[in-house]
């Protein structure tokens, strides 16, 4: 169970999100945002920034610190943990981070864009076998043979997870950092080209070998939006929002790089702005009418 | 005669006009930028911004100062004169400064919001004291006097809001719709008739009485936009804009305070990068079918 109900949640630690942190903020609603303490990996990598109005010709890290002072002073903490899930209740939405909830009145996406192409056969076999969330689908694979593609270290976790379940457990790193695993799962260094199978997905092909398993999670940066939250309509792969960055779900909002092009630093941030306060008025709204 | 004509002629120098002009000029068009030396007198105003992400906590000038800096920086010259009518020509715009003409391929409105018949007072005392946006400036006025002059609905909101921070807020309704406020509020049926003060606003001025307080916020009803663009179609005193910040005109590009609401600086500046590429794409369009 939550333990207390927030305003607005946020999710994303981006320009789009730490702008509607900032907003919402300022009108002393309750807020809580998730990300990560890089904030985002697109600031932090950027080798030189010249467009973001007021804060010229600097690097990707020196944007990024200006970001956390920014917060800092306003004093906005972010929570780093990754939602996985998110339903809307009707009075209030339910942010999972695997069995933990959290709840709130408005959310405000801002989870950016992930560029990663999806493999041969993925989405094909999307729900046929190759799943997103594997805390959500494991126990559909008790006793069964898994493989889990990697992108990030939280995949590791997830690894571990199923692997209490599964009957053998197949690790596919896509990523350079060390860590460790449990004897008995099994780490494959070799890089993905397709998902295989007929009606259902039976297994992945590498460049000179295949591996047969029954289910397969692929663990990315980001998923798409309307598996994050079903219900979400989409446009063109982006959220679908209007000018005041409403989505089709009410008290749902969306801004940044999740809701179109051009995909900009400043651009992202007025949109958070918009969001936010547009949120802002939908809670106050709720509290009015209760 | 017009000797040369720009790519892209923006009108305004405040956040919505710079961004646009950066953009603009990262893609190597032939810009010019119409505004003034002090680039926008909301800006400058301003006493305290918290709310533009990267720059936190500055004064109104501070941040001028870091726009003209980054400006100064990518090399972007502001011509320092006031743009008095556009004409839509087909393959390009007529701009007049009086009898004077520029011409330009596409045009960028970044021309801010004008507000009609200030407060004997009122301007004089603008950032002294005197503001437009009670959820910028009312944490200046925490446990302090506040007077609001609401000219619409909103303003009931704003006051609301107000009135968790201050000690005392005074309420003036200048409209005639039903509202209901905190009973903490003091609402006051009379007509401001000044805004009276020294260095700084100390009260407002009625036929018969005088209110003191240590702040005024007058929340206003924007003007239409001026006239500038005949043709131009707008939508509840905005101009009429889709998410690509693209007016009924083509190559009419809009960003900022004059395409609607929230009145903020990023979201200014955000819809000035949208604008601002869709302009570069609308030139390099034009320029292709030549
Ligand atoms: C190398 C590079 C250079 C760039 N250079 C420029 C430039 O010079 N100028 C410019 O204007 N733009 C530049 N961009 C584009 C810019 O980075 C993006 O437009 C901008 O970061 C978008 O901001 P955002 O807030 O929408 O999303 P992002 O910055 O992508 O942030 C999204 C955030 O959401 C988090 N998130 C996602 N899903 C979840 C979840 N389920 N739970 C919790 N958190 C989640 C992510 O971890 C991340 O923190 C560059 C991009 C790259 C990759
Ligand atoms: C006192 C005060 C405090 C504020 N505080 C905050 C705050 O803390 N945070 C926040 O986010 N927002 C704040 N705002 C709101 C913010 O100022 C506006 O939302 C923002 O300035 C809008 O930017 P803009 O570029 O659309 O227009 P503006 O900044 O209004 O700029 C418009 C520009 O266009 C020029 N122009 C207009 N017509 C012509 C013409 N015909 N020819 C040539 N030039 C022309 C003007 O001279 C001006 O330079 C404040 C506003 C005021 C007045």
């Amino acid at each position: 169970m939550a333990e207390e109900r927030y305003d607005i949640a946020i999710i994303g630690s981006g320009p789009a999100g730490l702008q509607a942190a900032i907003n919402a903020s300022i009108r002393n609603k309750r807020i809580i945002i998730f990300g990560t303490e890089e904030l985002s990996h697109k600031v932090v990598k950027a080798q030189k920034v010249s467009n973001y109005l007021g804060v010229p010709l600097v690097t990707g890290i020196e944007l990024k610190n200006a970001f956390q002072d920014h917060i800092d002073k306003i004093g906005i903490q972010i929570t780093y943990e990754r939602i996985t899930n998110v339903y809307a209740m009707g009075e209030y939405y339910a942010l999972m981070v695997n069995e933990k909830m959290y709840e709130a009145t408005s959310i405000i996406m801002a989870t950016g864009i992930e560029y990663t192409k999806p493999l041969k056969g993925e989405l094909e076999f999307l729900g046929k076998g190759v799943g997103y969330c594997a805390t959500c689908d494991a126990p559909l694979y008790r006793e069964k043979r898994v493989a889990i593609i990697g992108h990030n270290m939280e995949a590791v976790e997830d690894a571990k997870y199923v692997n209490e379940l599964a009957e053998k457990v197949f690790f596919i790193p896509m990523f350079k950092e060390k860590f460790t695993l449990p004897a008995d799962i099994d780490i494959v260094e070799d890089v993905p080209v397709e998902i295989i199978g007929e009606e259902h997905a039976k297994g992945i092909r590498f460049n000179n070998s295949e591996l047969f398993v029954d289910g397969i999670f692929i663990m990315k940066d980001s998923v798409m939006p309307d598996q994050l939250v079903p219900g979400l309509e989409l446009e063109n792969g982006h959220i679908k929002v209007n000018r005041n960055m409403e989505t089709n779900l009410p008290g749902c909002f969306a801004a940044g790089d999740c809701v179109g092009k051009p995909y900009q630093y400043i651009k992202a941030a007025g949109e958070g702005c918009i969001a936010s306060l547009n949120a802002v008025s939908y809670v106050n709204n709720i509290k009015e009418h209760q």
